[in-house]
């Protein structure tokens, strides 16, 4: 767990920016452990390093104040969401102040017509989907959490339905934010298409709140479609079942949803959501469409995956059915923890070519062999991402090295493999080493982006770019 | 034309500079009149400004050494593709050296179980797909020309199969660049999606050559669909047509194209092409599926257009069909310059979102009528973008002025509509003062990011940000 390195703190600063706040927030600044621990903490294995101060603002406005106060002080400014981060997104390694979003939750416009809407960052995507179904629209990104909008665009998030509807980068439209100096600007409008100078907003969406603070996004949203239907499909193999993943991408079949679970994770599922499914690797689709179409896609892939020797084909007929199968998807995790009774699951993320995506999985199940670790593997595989979660007790520490040594071994392969260290979890602190590997030269351009914006370095410390940013 | 502005040159630099290239480059570099002239071409009114010399690298290294000498002696350097942009981006208002990619025209890989390829920045797009065609493969962004890809991923091109496909912000997988100091970077990997800290493709993606040449271009591909069906529908009004289109895009309907011409331009095809279509409003479209799929969508799209007025409803049965259908829409701009031969064509394009397309449209005919001009309309109308080729007589100084007062009128409506003033052309020399009132403070963070990695100015000079860039 070296990666949440201390920070040097600049102490008269925070004393100061405190004072401010207190003052100007009143009931809403908050300096109680409680609180404070609340917001560090990280969902993963990387150590909580909690801030000195929460504030709730309610609007762009109060973001502004409260991001000038820290500029004038030098004092850190770290965004915070839901919580639900994997990188350790929300720690404050040189202190500073957390800045709870949840506040800002409204939806502030839907136009329909032009299948796009403007929310607050504090807005969570199933709000979102909870106020758009009267109109009959959705916004399909989901990464599993109820993530707030604001930390999905931070991450650049995507989750089971990217393969079909992108990920946060393909839609978000366009970003209020508060930059480090505090001024609030706009990086777009509402057209759907732009050639209108450098694109702000993609630059902002993945910075993981380290060039400016999101305050407002225009978010394109999606008709629900005619007809929805899930299906599954069970393999021998891990190899059998990539092969019908990618041949069913390259024909070009449009499914909104692609998942893989390994062994491991067929065997927890069965075993928490009192299923009886044949434990091999199994894919869950979904296809969106009209009444033809999704029958369409659902016969051409059953076809393409049975020539791999792909078993067991299912379609729901109902809601309520496709509903089960799902939540049996999202329940993933809390089914893998009890395949060891009190370890704690550590989630990892890497995505490679879907052409590579057999080995990358298969080679990360040898290793985890190898290694003596239990590590069942889920992918959202369309995309070549994938996640291992590693079940580990974290009061043995040879079982932590070696859990440390896996996860290395997973970036390491994915950036061989011409793929990437994270597809949708983010830099944050725990892959800050990959991102050098990854990339080399390109990450000193991005240091050079960040110290123009953010000269003083206030803006979520400590992330991305390693202990000196 | 007050946009080609004249910038201070450096002498003394741009002499050395033109000495080591000279030397170091032999029968691949020119100062030759016509050599020069050819490489300040610019396609609309922008006033040509011709470069110092015409460098013909052979390779990436061959790019990092120009760029290394023109940052030594602070000398600018402007890409150049195949000069069909439309905003002077090719222009070089301080003279310096003319970057061109043309012998950089290599097809380096094709991934096609990946869906991808790795391409030079001089392969055109034409030249790519009949590269691909035997693989059952194509790239899909059209933006007209023969454009090469490096010039379409600098302007964040897109053109007739955006609505479906996006545009090259969204098929652009990874950059390799050589940056203003002659480094070489590679932005991403070839994972199909990626968090790995600051979106440094999307930021190069549609930077007009200010930030940095790009050499090689990692592209998506897509299959070539089972079945291809084009189709047109006659309308009474722009208002229907444009009716037509947002319920088209609203039920989710996967278009692949889907364009209007306005009356002025169906009377040039007609006259052009040797067709005999009502002259009328007219949608073509083309719709890409199974072959159930696309006889689906053709019959969708009829419904909802005869709802609201639509006639004539015409699918095509052959490829030929379609071929010719798609030839008269790509030989718009010489049909139309036939509505009054010897004018000069200049072409604008703005973009709104879909709900304000009808009134912008014809706000634009109401005002092209009122300044006594003849302006045709044609639109990606999918996406809300539509461009004007106002026909004038340069030689006509007030003509001049009302077409500068016209396309100022288009671009201010597009920014009070929530619009920009440019879909997909760029900013280049001939937008920059609508960038600033469609952005405002935003625009001051895109020249600080220009200003850390491009310090001395010298990428691309006097595009996007103006003058003083």
């Amino acid at each position: 767990m070296a990666q949440a390195i201390d920070l040097p703190r600049n102490e008269d600063g925070i004393a100061t920016a405190l004072g401010i706040l207190k003052q100007q927030f009143g009931d809403r600044f908050h300096t109680g452990q409680a609180m404070l621990d609340q917001h560090a903490h990280t969902t993963t294995w990387i150590r909580p390093q909690a801030p000195d101060a929460v504030v709730f603002p309610a609007s762009t406005q109060e973001v502004s104040e409260i991001v000038k106060v820290c500029a004038t002080h030098q004092v850190p400014v770290i965004p915070f969401g839901t919580g639900t981060s994997l990188e350790g997104h929300v720690n404050a390694p040189a202190g500073g102040v957390s800045v709870d979003l949840s506040q800002m939750n409204k939806v502030l416009a839907v136009h329909a017509e032009d299948l796009d809407c403007v929310v607050q960052p504090g807005v969570t995507r199933n709000q979102l989907n909870t106020h758009l179904r009267d109109r009959g629209l959705f916004f399909p990104i989901d990464p599993g959490a109820d993530a707030s909008l604001g930390g999905m665009a931070s991450t650049r998030a995507s989750g089971t339905n990217a393969v079909r509807y992108g990920t946060m980068k393909d839609n978000v439209l366009a970003l209020e934010a508060v930059m480090p100096d505090g001024r609030v600007i706009r990086t777009a409008q509402r057209a759907k298409k732009t050639s209108a100078g450098y694109d702000l907003t993609r630059l902002l969406v993945g910075s993981e709140g380290t060039l400016g603070l999101i305050t407002e996004i225009t978010l394109k949203l999606q008709g629900i479609p005619e007809a929805i239907q899930a299906a599954r499909m069970s393999f021998p193999s891990i190899d059998a079942a990539c092969q019908a993943v990618m041949t069913t991408i390259q024909y070009g079949i449009p499914v909104a949803r692609i998942e893989l679970l390994d062994e491991l994770n067929v065997r927890a599922a069965n075993a928490y959501a009192g299923l009886d499914l044949p434990e091999t690797p199994l894919l869950l689709l979904e296809f969106h469409g009209t009444e033809n179409g999704v029958a369409e896609q659902a016969e051409l892939f059953g076809a393409i995956a049975e020539d791999v020797g792909g078993t067991d084909f299912a379609t729901t007929a109902t809601a309520e059915e496709r509903n089960k199968l799902w939540k049996a998807r999202h329940d993933l995790y809390w089914a893998t923890l009890q395949l060891r009774p009190g370890a704690h699951g550590i989630s990892t993320d890497v995505c490679v070519p879907i052409s590579r995506l057999a080995d990358a999985v298969t080679g990360a199940q040898a290793k985890a062999e190898e290694l003596d670790l239990l590590a069942p593997i889920v992918g959202h595989v369309g995309d070549g991402n994938f996640h291992s979660l590693v079940l580990i007790d974290m009061e043995d520490a040879d079982e932590i090295a070696r859990a440390e040594t896996f996860t290395a071994f997973l970036a390491d392969e994915a950036i061989r493999m011409e793929g990437t260290c994270t597809g949708e979890h983010g830099i944050g602190q725990g892959k800050m080493p990959y991102l050098i590997k990854e990339l080399g030269a390109a990450t000193e351009y991005m240091a050079a982006i960040k110290g123009a914006l953010d000269p003083q370095g206030i803006m979520n410390p400590g992330k991305i770019f390693g202990p000196l940013r």
